[in-house]
C-alpha cells in the first residue's frame, strides 16, 4: 500500500495503476508502468515496471512525477471478430495459455496471463494481411500446468478445424513444456497433412524485447501459405528479429531458459524459415506436405501412467519398482551416454539390471533414451548395453527422453501393449531419423 | 564356432584371432581384425572388425584369404617406465577405465577394456617428448559404474600427487558420465591450483578414427605445460583432429552420443584450446590460475542419499515422497523453463508443491535447475515460480542438473545441513556465472 499522500497525488493527477508515467529523482529518469506497492514498510517507494520488465523503486519524495500515457485496459480493444478477412486462406488461432498472451500482474508484480484473445489481434494488424483467422480460446494454462488431458483437447480442435475446412492451425502454447505438447499433437493428429503450428514467447509481450508478435506472424503465415502437412514449432531462429524457424515437433527441446532463439531442432534441421517480411524459405530436411488426407483419424488416446526416470551416478534403481508398484505401464530412461544405467555388481543395489528385468518381466514397456539429447542410443557396441537389451530394453533410436515418453504414453493410450512395444522404436511420424545426422550438432 | 575347414585352414596359414587380414570376395575386398565366429547356423561366415568398427561377415567359401599383419598381444608392449624422461615436469596419468583404454572384445565382439597403461603410451610415443608421466593405474571401470567410491579413490590419487610435487594429472576415464566426474573433482580438490585434467575417448582405440591418442596428448600438454589451476576436461573440440579444447569440469556436459566434439560447454566458453602440434591458446574465459596453494585440503566427503528427479507434464509428485521415506537428504529437480514443476490443482494428485512442501518441512534440501540446460533458473518471473520458492525450493541459478547434484552430494557429505542449504547456490568453485552469457549458447 501507498502512503497517503501519494494516493491522493495519483488520485488528483488522473493516475491509475497500470498507466505509463515518468519518475525523475537524483538526475536519473525513469519511465513504466505504474505498479502497486507490495513491499511492507515502504509504503514511500513509487513502483515501476520498466520495459525490459525490471522494476524499479523510487523514492515519492524526491521525485518527479509526470504521467505519459494511459494503460490500455483490455475492454477498449476491438472485437477479434473484425479481423476476419472473407476470400483469404482460412486457419484457426487457438489460444492455450503461456507468457504470448501473459501481461504483469499488478497484484504480485509478477508476469501472469490477462491478455484476450482479441488483444494479440489487435497488437499485430499485419495478421489480418495474411489470413482469415478465427479465434478459438481453448484455456489459459500455464506451460508448467499442461498435461495430457490439454493436449487431448488441443488435438480435438485441430482436428475439427481441419474437418471443417480449415487451411491450417496456430496454437499458442506457453514455452516449457511446448516441445512436450508439439510431439504429443504430432502423434494424435498422425496425418493431418495441414500446417499446425505451435508457437509462444519467450518474453511477455508487454516488453519491448518481446518476440510474442513475430513469432505470431511467422506462424500464421506458415499456417496460410506454406506446404507444410506436419505439426512442429515455430520460434525465432536468432537472438534478432530477421527470422523464425519451423521445426518437426517430435525433433524439437527447448534449450535455453530464457533466449528468444531457445527452440533447437535435435537430430534434425529447420523444417522451414519465415523473414519478417512474411517470405518462406524450405531448409535441406524432409517433411510431410499438405493434402487432403480423408484417412486421417484423431488417435488421442494418452496413457498417463508412463514415467520418465533419468540414470546417473550412483542413482537408485529402486526408482523402477516404485513405478511398477504404482501400476504403471511404461519407463523411458533418460540413460548416459548409448544408452547406459549402472550394471555394476561391485556396489550392493547399484545395478539397474534385476529392477529392469523384474519390470518387463511384469509387462512394463522400458524404453532408452540419452541424456546427451544429441546423437542415437545402440545397443550393441558395448557389453553392458547388450546386457540391457537382453533384459528386454527396448532402444529408442535417436528420439530424445521427453519425445520417447510422450510417444509411450501416446501408444499405451490407444494400442495393445505387443503393439505399442513393437512401435516404439520404429518411425511413424519422423521421430525417428534412419540415419545419424552427424553435422546437425548443436544447431 | 567356425567349421572345421577353416579353423584348419587358420591353423595351416598361422592365422589366429586378432590378426589383421585381407578378404576378397565379390568382387569386394576388406581389410580388419579377425573374429571369432558368435553367429550360431553361420559357421561358414567370416567375421572381421573393420577399421570403422563395424563388423562385416563374408562367405568362406567364396572368399580368398591373405594374412596382413600380426595382431599385437599386449606382452609385447615395452614398460611404460622406460617412457619417463627425467628433468621433465612431472605428471601423473590416473587410469580408470572407459572406452579410451578399451579394446574389441573377441569373446562378445563388443568393445571391452583390455589395453593396459602402457599400451596407451606406446601408442602416443609423442607423449614421451611432453613430460615425465608416472603412470597409475587405479581402476578398469566403465563409465556407467563409477560412482562417488571411484570419485573419491580418484581425488586421493590427484591429492597426493600434488603433495609428492607433481605439476600436474591427467585422468583417463570413461566419457559417459565423465562430467559427473569432472564436478565432483572439482568440488573434492577445490583450491588445488594445478592443471587436473579429465580426458577419454568417443571411439576405442583400436579404430582408424580414434580420438584417444590425440585426446591423451592434448591432455597431457595442458598437465605439463598450461598455468591452469582447476579441474577440467579436455577433449576434440571440432570433429576434426586439429584441437582438443579444455572445459571447467563443473560448466560442461556430453551432448552428443558418439562424436568427437560430444563435450561442450554449458553457460560458459573453453577456457584453452591446444592444437595438434602441442600449442596452447587461452580463451576469453576467466580461470584460476596454477600455484602453491598449501590451503588446499582433500574434501572427498559424499552423501550418497541425494537424488536427481525430472519434472515434466503428467509427472508423479510421489516421486519426491518416495526419496524422503528412504531417508534422502537433498532432491535435485530438473524443472523446465526458468525452474517449474506442477503446481495446477486442476488435475488431482497433480502439483508437486504439497510434497515439495512435506520435503523441506522434514529438512530435506530441495534444489531446482533447468532441464533446458543452457541459461538460468529465475524464482521471480513468474507466479508459480514464487509459490515453489516460497515452498523452501533453492534456486541453483546456471548451474547444470548434474553439477547441482553433485555439489548437494558433495556438500552434504561435508557441510552440516544449514551450511549445505546456504551454499548450494553460492559460487564456490566457478560452478556458478556472476551474469548470464546469452553469447555462449550452443558453443
Amino acid at each position: 500500500m501507498y502512503a497517503k499522500k501519494i494516493t491522493e497525488f495519483f488520485d488528483a493527477n488522473g493516475i491509475s495503476f497500470g498507466d505509463i508515467i515518468k519518475v525523475e529523482a537524483d538526475g536519473i529518469s525513469e519511465e513504466g508502468e505504474l505498479m502497486p506497492s507490495t513491499e511492507a514498510n515502504a509504503e514511500n517507494i513509487i513502483i515501476l515496471k520498466l520495459k525490459n520488465g525490471y522494476n524499479a523503486g523510487i523514492d515519492f519524495d524526491k521525485a518527479k512525477i509526470t504521467r505519459i500515457g494511459k494503460g490500455i485496459p483490455a475492454h477498449e480493444f476491438p472485437k477479434a471478430a473484425s479481423m476476419v478477412k472473407e476470400g483469404m486462406p482460412k486457419i484457426s488461432l487457438i489460444y492455450t495459455g503461456g507468457t504470448i498472451g501473459s501481461k504483469l500482474d499488478y497484484k504480485t508484480g509478477g508476469v501472469h496471463m490477462l491478455l484476450k484473445p482479441e488483444e494479440l489481434l489487435y497488437e499485430v494488424p499485419e495478421l489480418s494481411g495474411v489470413a482469415d483467422i478465427h479465434v478459438e480460446p481453448l484455456s489459459s494454462i500455464s506451460s508448467e500446468d499442461m498435461s495430457y488431458i490439454e493436449w487431448q483437447k488441443i488435438a480435438e480442435r485441430v482436428y475439427e478445424a481441419k474437418k471443417s475446412g480449415f487451411r491450417g492451425a496456430v496454437i499458442t502454447i506457453g514455452t516449457d513444456t511446448m516441445h512436450y505438447a508439439s510431439a504429443a499433437l504430432s502423434f494424435m493428429l498422425a496425418g493431418i497433412e495441414m500446417p499446425v503450428v505451435l508457437t509462444g514467447a519467450q518474453r511477455s509481450s508487454d516488453r519491448g524485447s518481446s518476440d510474442a508478435f513475430m513469432n505470431l506472424y511467422c506462424s500464421a503465415v506458415l499456417a496460410a501459405k506454406s506446404d507444410i502437412g506436419e505439426v512442429g514449432i515455430c520460434m525465432h531462429k536468432s537472438s534478432s528479429d530477421s527470422e523464425c524457424g519451423f521445426i518437426r515437433g517430435t525433433k524439437v527441446r527447448k534449450m535455453h531458459t530464457s533466449r528468444r532463439d531457445a527452440f533447437r531442432p535435435i537430430n534434425n534441421n529447420y523444417i522451414a524459415s519465415v523473414s519478417s517480411d512474411g517470405t518462406i524459405k524450405y531448409g535441406e530436411s524432409e517433411y510431410v506436405r499438405a493434402g487432403k488426407n480423408s484417412a486421417n483419424k484423431l488417435l488421442s488416446g494418452f496413457e498417463s501412467k508412463v514415467a520418465l526416470v533419468k540414470a546417473y551416478p550412483n542413482s537408485d534403481p529402486g526408482i523402477i519398482d516404485y513405478y511398477v508398484g504404482k501400476g504403471y505401464k511404461g519407463i523411458i530412461i533418460e540413460g548416459t551416454g548409448l544408452g547406459h544405467t549402472p550394471v555394476s555388481t561391485e556396489h550392493e543395489g547399484y545395478s539397474w539390471l534385476p529392477n529392469i528385468k523384474r519390470a518387463v518381466d511384469k509387462g512394463v514397456i522400458v524404453g532408452m533414451t540419452s541424456q546427451c539429447l544429441y546423437g542415437r542410443v545402440n545397443p550393441s557396441v558395448y557389453r553392458n548395453l547388450r546386457l540391457l537389451s537382453s533384459a528386454g530394453v527396448i532402444y529408442c533410436e535417436d528420439m530424445t527422453p521427453e519425445t520417447a515418453y510422450v510417444k509411450l504414453g501416446w501408444l499405451l493410450g490407444n494400442y495393445k501393449r505387443e503393439e505399442a512395444s513393437k512401435m516404439l522404436a520404429e518411425n511413424l511420424v519422423g521421430e525417428i531419423s534412419g540415419r545419424s545426422l552427424y553435422e546437425d550438432f548443436l544447431v
